[in-house]
């Protein structure tokens, strides 16, 4: 169990590296579907590939707006930490202002998970159809996605590990199950594409 | 096999994804031993600190530099097939021209690819003796720096596929054969971390 005592929580930085992660493997999967789109030898693909583009561009702004978003909610819970508490009452009001900034502090990296496992998934949808000369960095895409999501993971539970409120623990905990699936599937999609490499 | 034939040779972002993703490892590295030195309660590993912290600045800004490097390599790929291929001399031209330029496309990789392996080690020497309010960003440095290295490996490999020269091919797939163990390494390191959080 790790201790988050004191004003020293500085780990905005590590939700922003799993945000900055996660858009980079949704700007690759977009650059691919982008030199996929209008090739004859690929014309079977072109829904799948308009598609996935349109939702690797949405996942990439989401990505770059949860990185800001993660900062807010970090100085939200360093502000928390900061109330006085010289009174009881001033003690209690502390503890649930920082119990609620975790919540926050929390949410903010499930999403960026939840947008990680997306880009995966966008990964998967086109690893059959892809131009086969940028084949590579559909699995550079995968593997970039699976750290943001493996961070994220890593941020939700910093967080969890502080929250009080055990229902609300258990839903973090759930949430973060569903989602361990999707690291396995990145590695299986960057795999598989390296095996297609080396022949 | 994938081919890699004509000019859509664009997978120099995906070199790119793999030098920032080991760039971001290495600038976590730093900041987490930033936030352990100077602190009494972590004298005991502040020499261990300050070299880290020392080798860690170097390889981020040699992470960059091997964005550009990879960026290079490749327009001097693009650029020998683009050469004129009429007659028999200018084919062998050519040819000679792509298979040196494709041994420097590999080489930057693998350059990439031994980087993101040096911070995969640095991330295990402070481990044990980072700030604990920081430690998920060590946690997040080794999963960033494994997308690095994974992410390099397949780069070499997709132009290592390419180059016809058999004993460069052989050496190039034992020194990634070499790197594979720190991904491994990155894994059990963020794991580790992830289990001292959760408790």
């Amino acid at each position: 169990m790790v201790g988050r005592s004191g004003l020293e929580f500085v780990d905005s930085r590590g939700g922003a590296a799993a945000a900055m992660n996660t858009a980079i493997g949704a700007a690759l999967i977009s650059m691919v579907c982008n030199l996929t789109i209008g090739k004859p030898k690929y014309v079977e693909h072109e829904l799948t590939m308009i598609d996935v583009r349109s939702r690797a561009e949405e996942l990439r702004s989401l990505a770059v707006e949860l990185a800001e978003a993660d900062a807010t909610a970090f100085n939200a819970v360093m502000a928390a930490y900061k109330l006085p508490k010289s009174t009881d009452a001033e003690k209690l009001a502390r503890t649930e202002a920082v119990q609620e900034a975790l919540v926050g502090a929390a949410d903010v990296p499930l999403r960026i998970a939840g947008a990680a496992a997306d880009v995966i998934a966008l990964a998967g949808r086109i690893m059959d159809g892809a131009n086969v000369n940028v084949i590579s960095d559909v699995a550079v895409a995968a593997d970039s996605a699976r750290a943001g999501l493996q961070s994220a993971i890593t941020n939700v539970e910093i967080n969890r590990a502080a929250i009080k409120d055990e229902s609300h623990k258990a839903e973090l905990a759930a949430s973060v199950a569903r989602l361990k699936d999707a690291v396995l599937t990145a590695g299986a999609i960057s795999e598989s594409i390296t095996a297609r490499i080396t022949g």
